[in-house]
C-alpha cells in the first residue's frame, strides 16, 4: 500500500530557483543535536514561514522518529510556501525495485517529492556499496522511473560528487546523465567531504551544466570553510538548486548556511529566492530554531549574529556617529538584526556615549563621561561583561549620571543550603535578610536549585511591598566560569535575562562562586524591573 | 629620538608569500575579547611558532597598552619566525609628517614593518576623514616616505578598497599608485565592510595587479561568510599577501580565518608557506590562542574544531568501517586533529562498536551491545550528552561488560551551606558521608564555592584510603543549563575536566540542581582517575 502524495501547496514557489532545506535531515547530524518529533515539526514551521521552497525531512523507513514526523506533518502542518522532501537511498543491488522495503517506505511517507542518495564516485561504488559500476546505474535508473511513476518528483544526490569527477569523470557524468534521462528533475552536485574552493566547484559544474543538460543543484559542506562561496559559485555556473541548512548545522564542521547563501541572493544577486517580506524575518527565524535544536545562537554568524552589526573599534565608532553606512555592508533591518555599540574598555569614550544616547542619557559633560568610562574599565577587568547586560550598564549609567537613591532594597545577608539525604532526596532552601522602604525583612525560599531557593526567599520578601514583582520572569540564565589564568582565582560571571511580559533585559552578576554571582544579577534584574514598572526609589 | 628597528630575525621567512596575522590588532575587536599586555605577548609566541611571517601587534601611540606590548615583546621574545608589525594611521591632515606625534610612535615602537592604513574610498575620504581627495594622496605619499626614510618596511591598506573600487575606480587605483612610487612593499586590498563575494573580489584583484604593477595583498572580512574563500580568490588572481586571525576572530563577524587559509595554501594549493612541520601543530595553537582570549575553541570551525572530523551519521559511520578516507576530505593528523566516533542515539550500533573498539572494549556480542545502545539512548534522552564525556561512557561501557563491583566509594548524603553574612563575607562548607572499603566516613570540606566545597569534602573523606586522588586536579568545570521547553523542568548538565599530570579526561553529570550535577560528573572523574591509576574496585 502507498500513501497518496499530498496536494501542492496552494502558494508554491516559482519553480525556476529552489531553496532547498535539509536542516531535519543533514544538519540533524550536527554533533550535539538530538531533535524529537515535536522539535522536528516546530523548525519545519519555521522554515515554512521563511519561505524555502522544498524541506527534506528525513530518511522514512530508516528512522522511525523520521516515518513519525511524515505523518504528522502531512495531518498538522498547512505548508504555505514549502514542498515536504523524503530523502532515501536507491534500490539494493540485485533487488527489484518494487520489494525494497527502503523505497516503499518513501513512497508511505507521502512526501510529493524524493530524494535519491547515489553513488558517483566508482571508489565508493566498489568499497562503500559492493556492487559493480553498472549495477549503481540500474540502481539509479529503476529507483528513479519508480519513484517517477509513482507521481513524485524526483531530486538525485550525487554523493562524493567533486571527487568523483577528479577520480572518474566519464563515470561521474554518466551517473549524471542516468537519472536526468530516468526522469530526475535536479541532479544535485554534491560536495559530500567538504574538501572543495569555489574555482574547482564553478569549472566542474559549468562542465556538467554544459555536457549534460540536466537541471543540476548543489549541496556543499563547510569542511574548508567555504560551502558559501561554494554554492554561489555553483549557481555561477548554472546551478539553479541549492541546499542548506539553518545556522549551517551538519555533520563535522556542518553544511552551507541556508541565511548567507539565500541573503546574498536576494541582496547582492538581487534575486528574488524568498516570499516578499521574509527575509526580514531571517534574524529571528535563525535564533528561533537554534532555540528549538537548543544550541545558544552563534553570535558571529554573519546577518544574523548578535555581533554580525556590533562595532567595537574606537576608530568605526568615531565614522558611526558621522554615518551608520560607512561600517555596514548592508543595513541590518534588511534581515530583521541592528546595529549595536558595545561598551568596552577598547571602545572609549565615543561607544560610551553612543551607547548612553541610544539609552536616553546626556553624557556631553565630559567629566561624567570620563567618570563612566572608568568604571566600565574597571568592572571588565574583574570580569563584568556589560556587552551582553544591557540592563545593568544602564543601571551603571543612572548611578553615575542621576542623584540617588538609586536602589529599592538593601542586602543584609543571606544563606542557601543544599543537601541530598541517604533517601537520594535534594533540597534546596534559602534565607534572605533584606531592608526595603525602612523594614528589616527576614524571608526564606525553597528551590529546585539554591540559586531557585533564592529568588524565590528575595520575592517572598519584598512582594508585600512590591507587587510589580509578580510580573517579572527569568527567561534565561547563563553561567560562565572566567579562568583564572596568570595563578589569579578563577571567578564565575552570570547573565541572566528577565522579561515583564512585553520587553526583555538582562543583567550581570561576577563573583568567586556561582550563588554570589547570581544575587547580584537578580538584584540588578529587579531593579530594573522596578524602575521599568514606573516605580522610583525613595519614593 | 626614534628607537633602531630590531634585527631582522635568524630564520625569516622567503619573502614571496607573506602569511600576515592581525589577530593582536583586528581580531582583538571581536565582541568579548579583552586583550592584557600579558595575552597580547602569550599569543605572539603561539603565532611565530606556527611560523607566520608578520605579526601585527597592535598601534603604538593610540593605545597605551598597545605601546608596552611592543617594548616587553622586543626585550621578551626572541622571534623564530616571524617579523613584528606596527600598525598607525597615515599622517593627520595638514601636518608635516614628522611633527605627527602617531606616526612618531609607530617609529619608537621599534618594529621593523609598519601598516599604514589609508583611505580609499572617495566618500570616506570626505565624509569620515573630513579632507580632500588630493589631501590623502599627498598623506599617504608622506607617510609612506618618512617611514621608508627611518629604514622600515611599509605595507599600506588600503580600507574599504572594494567600496571605494566600485564608487571610483580611479581614485582607488590612484591610492594604490601613490602608495606603491612612494615605496610601501605591498599595497593591501581591504574588504572592510565585508560584503564582497568571491567573483568580484577576484575580478578587482586582477584588474588592481594588472593596471598598477604594485605587489598586492586581500585583507577580507567575513560579513557574507565568505572571507576564506575571498582570501583565496585573491590569491588565484594575483596576491601574494594575506592578512588573517586566528580563529577568525575580528570585529562584528570576524575576519578571514588563519586556519583554513594556510591550510588550503599548503594542502590543496601545494604551496609551501609555513615552516616544515607547523601545519600538524595548528589544532593544537589554535585551541592555545583561544584559551589565552578565554574563548571556548569553536567546536565546528574547519580543520581545527573538535567536530571538524566528528562523524555521527551511521551510514557514515558504517562506510568509515571500510576506509575512513570515504568520509574526509583530508588526513585529519596533517592538522594535529584527529577523527572521532559520535556517540549518540543516531549513530546506531555501528558507532557505539567503533567507539567501543576505540576504548579496547570487545562488543561483538549483540546483546551486550544492544544494552549499551539502549542505555546510552536512555540517558540522552534525560539530557546526558556522550559527545564530550569520553570518560563518563567508558565506565558506562565498562559496568555494561565487566563483572561488579565497580565503583570504589558509594554515597550515602551530601549537604552545602553558602552564605553571605553582613560584613558581605562568603563562606561555602560542605559535608558528605560517604562509604568506601567497608567503612561509613564522614567528612567536611570548605571552598570557594558550594562545588569546590564539596570536592574538598569528598577528597577530605578519601585520600586517607585512596592516596591516588592527590594528584588529580580539576582543569575545566562547564555548566550548561538546559531549557526546559514544552512545558519541562529545565534540567543542569555539568561537564567536569580532570587532569592526573599526564591525561586528561571528562565527565558528565545531569541532574535538576548545580551542585547534584557536579557530584555525579566529580563521582565519575574520581572512579575514572583511581582506574587509570590501575586501582580495582574491591581489591
Amino acid at each position: 500500500m502507498t500513501t497518496e502524495p499530498s496536494a501542492p501547496p496552494p502558494a508554491a514557489p516559482g519553480d525556476a530557483f529552489h531553496v532547498f532545506d535539509t536542516t531535519l535531515r543533514d544538519g540533524a547530524q550536527r554533533e550535539g543535536i538530538t531533535l524529537t518529533v515535536a522539535d522536528k515539526l516546530a523548525i519545519a514551521r519555521h522554515l515554512d514561514e521563511f519561505g524555502v521552497g522544498f524541506i527534506e525531512g528525513g530518511w522514512p523507513g530508516a528512522n522511525p522518529r523520521d516515518t513519525e514526523f511524515f505523518r504528522r506533518a502531512r495531518e498538522e502542518i498547512d505548508f504555505r510556501h514549502a514542498r515536504l522532501v523524503a530523502f532515501g537511498a536507491t534500490r539494493r543491488a540485485g533487488v527489484d525495485v518494487a520489494e525494497d522495503p527502503q523505497v516503499t517506505a518513501l513512497l508511505d511517507s507521502g512526501a510529493p517529492v524524493v530524494t535519491l542518495v547515489a553513488k558517483s564516485h566508482d571508489r565508493h561504488v566498489e568499497l562503500a556499496l559492493r556492487t559493480s559500476l553498472a549495477e549503481n546505474l540500474a540502481m539509479i535508473r529503476d529507483t528513479v522511473a519508480h519513484l517517477r511513476a509513482h507521481g513524485r518528483r524526483v531530486f538525485l544526490d550525487c554523493e562524493h560528487f567533486f571527487d568523483g569527477y577528479a577520480a572518474n569523470p566519464a563515470y561521474a557524468l554518466e551517473v549524471v546523465r542516468t537519472a536526468h534521462r530516468a526522469g530526475a528533475d535536479v541532479v544535485v552536485l554534491c560536495d559530500t567531504n567538504g574538501g572543495m574552493l569555489p574555482a574547482q566547484v564553478q569549472a566542474v559544474v559549468r562542465t556538467v551544466v554544459n555536457d549534460t543538460g540536466a537541471r543540476i543543484g548543489i549541496h556543499a559542506q563547510d569542511d574548508s570553510g567555504c560551502a558559501v562561496a561554494n554554492t554561489l559559485a555553483a549557481v555561477d555556473a548554472g546551478a539553479t538548486h541549492v541546499q542548506c541548512t539553518a545556522n549551517g548545522y551538519g555533520e563535522r564542521v556542518g553544511n552551507a548556511n541556508l541565511f548567507p547563501v539565500v541573503a546574498a541572493l536576494e541582496l547582492k544577486y538581487d534575486r528574488r529566492v524568498l516570499p516578499p517580506g521574509a527575509l526580514a524575518e531571517m534574524t529571528r527565524i535563525s535564533h528561533a530554531i537554534a532555540e528549538v535544536v537548543n544550541l545558544v545562537p552563534a553570535t558571529h554568524q554573519p546577518y544574523v549574529g548578535l555581533s554580525a552589526f556590533a562595532h567595537k573599534a574606537g576608530l568605526h565608532a568615531s565614522a558611526i556617529k558621522v554615518d551608520p553606512d560607512l561600517y555596514q555592508h548592508i543595513d541590518p533591518e534588511l534581515v530583521g538584526n541592528s546595529m549595536r555599540m558595545l561598551v568596552s574598555d577598547m571602545a572609549g569614550r565615543a561607544s560610551v556615549e553612543l551607547k548612553g544616547k541610544e539609552l536616553g542619557y546626556d553624557l556631553g559633560d565630559r567629566e561624567v563621561l570620563g567618570r563612566v568610562v572608568e568604571l566600565v574599565k574597571e568592572r571588565e577587568s574583574r570580569g563584568f561583561s556589560y556587552e551582553a547586560a544591557d540592563a545593568s550598564f544602564e543601571l551603571l549609567l543612572r548611578e553615575a549620571v542621576t542623584e540617588g537613591p538609586h536602589r529599592f532594597f538593601r542586602l543584609e545577608s543571606w544563606r542557601t543550603i543544599t543537601d541530598q539525604g541517604a533517601d537520594g532526596r535534594l533540597e534546596n532552601e534559602a534565607t534572605v535578610k533584606i531592608w526595603a522602604k525602612g523594614e528589616r525583612i527576614l524571608a526564606a525560599g525553597e528551590g529546585n536549585g539554591p540559586v531557585h531557593a533564592l529568588d524565590r526567599a528575595l520575592r517572598a520578601g519584598l512582594e508585600r511591598l512590591f507587587p510589580e514583582l509578580a510580573r517579572l520572569t527569568l527567561v534565561d540564565y547563563k553561567v560562565r566560569i572566567l579562568e583564572g589564568r596568570h595563578g589569579t582565582q578563577s571567578t564565575t560571571r552570570v547573565l541572566i535575562t528577565t522579561s515583564d511580559g512585553t520587553a526583555e533585559w538582562a543583567t550581570v552578576g561576577v563573583a568567586d562562586n556561582v550563588i554570589a554571582a547570581s544575587w547580584q544579577a537578580l538584584d540588578d534584574a529587579y531593579t530594573f524591573g522596578l524602575l521599568r514598572a514606573g516605580l522610583r526609589p525613595g519614593a
